[in-house]
């Protein structure tokens, strides 16, 4: 049986959708925003801050980064982390925390990463093709159609930087999860379902 | 119900042997190194040749192959394919004539992207963690004991170059593929068993 299921997911995937429903089927907790309220109130960062650099790094960013860690280290002998880093540390640390205390669902945050040898833990990776994410985004998430595929684009890429930086691993690649499923062949349902099983060692 | 099935495989992870038992279980014809007669017949070119090129590059025969292809154009105006191509453009033939014909399981040789857009195809790559790849690859396929790592390494990446040349994807990039599995996870039988299953309907 499987106690910890993570999921990554590629935006417009429906992986959050398939996180959630899984959850509920197995009654575990599920984590997704949910990590955003507990992380922003024990590191003392603001919750705009957290959630939107608790798993994105854009272009700007990593720059920033790079400068803060420069300057942290020429001011503060090194002692200073930068504060997406800091974020990091207090997410994992709370990420871990939940996975020793209860059987869970969570989604997306290099979660995959941090519990990599956690035992009765499965790691899965979402995706699907550009035409059914615009589609999803579009409909359920109210993006904007003109732009919605560079959107999505943008997005992704920034959740590979993240990932990148704090792992040093490619995000998307095969060899970092138990099992990777492509949304669109699958359907939503019948990932929910695949997993279900799974995880209940049917 | 899934009627043609292609695995992709890490070099050690057992991928073969799944898509072996699979298609006994499915009752579908298994196409691996029975592929290479039948390419190596239709095409005029060398068993070893085949068998040897068919799914890999290595660093300098990407190099002869780009030497090839200059010399080529400069003599024969373009029209002479150099050999690795002409094997290619065969054995992608082949393998679209036999997805037409039958239900099959096709092991390696840019299966997954030559029937990509193929009904009812699933496209399955295997991967596992390099201490379960190098035990079975010396125990089960008589690998020095010395530096099978190196080995294994060395063969996966001249087939992540071939897949890379042919189509210009990352080979194991997870959006490539239906699902991928790590056959540590799930064991060799658990892999069969799920992907029996999903072909299937069940």
């Amino acid at each position: 049986m499987k106690k910890i299921i993570t999921i990554s997911r590629e935006c417009g995937s429906g992986g959050r959708r398939i996180g959630k429903l899984l959850a509920e089927k197995l009654g575990y907790s599920y984590y997704d925003k949910e990590l955003i309220d507990r992380v922003a109130k024990e590191s003392g960062l603001a919750k705009e801050f957290v959630e939107e650099q608790g798993e994105h790094i854009t272009g700007s960013l990593l720059f920033n980064i790079a400068s803060n860690m420069t300057y942290a280290g020429m001011v503060f002998g090194g002692n200073m982390l930068p504060l997406q880093d800091q974020l990091f540390v207090v997410q994992s640390d709370i990420i871990k925390d939940i996975a020793n205390k209860e059987n869970c669902v969570i989604v997306g945050r290099c979660a995959d990463f941090i519990l990599k040898d956690y035992p009765d833990s499965l790691h899965v990776f979402i995706h699907a093709d550009m035409a059914l994410k615009a589609e999803r985004a579009v409909t359920e998430y109210g993006f904007a159609k003109d732009d919605v595929e560079k959107t999505l684009r943008k997005r992704d890429k920034a959740r590979a930087n993240h990932y990148k930086y704090y792992t040093d691993y490619e995000w998307g690649r095969a060899q970092n999860y138990d099992m990777t499923l492509n949304s669109g062949t699958f359907g939503v349902e019948g990932c929910v379902e695949l997993l279900y099983k799974i995880a209940k060692g049917e």
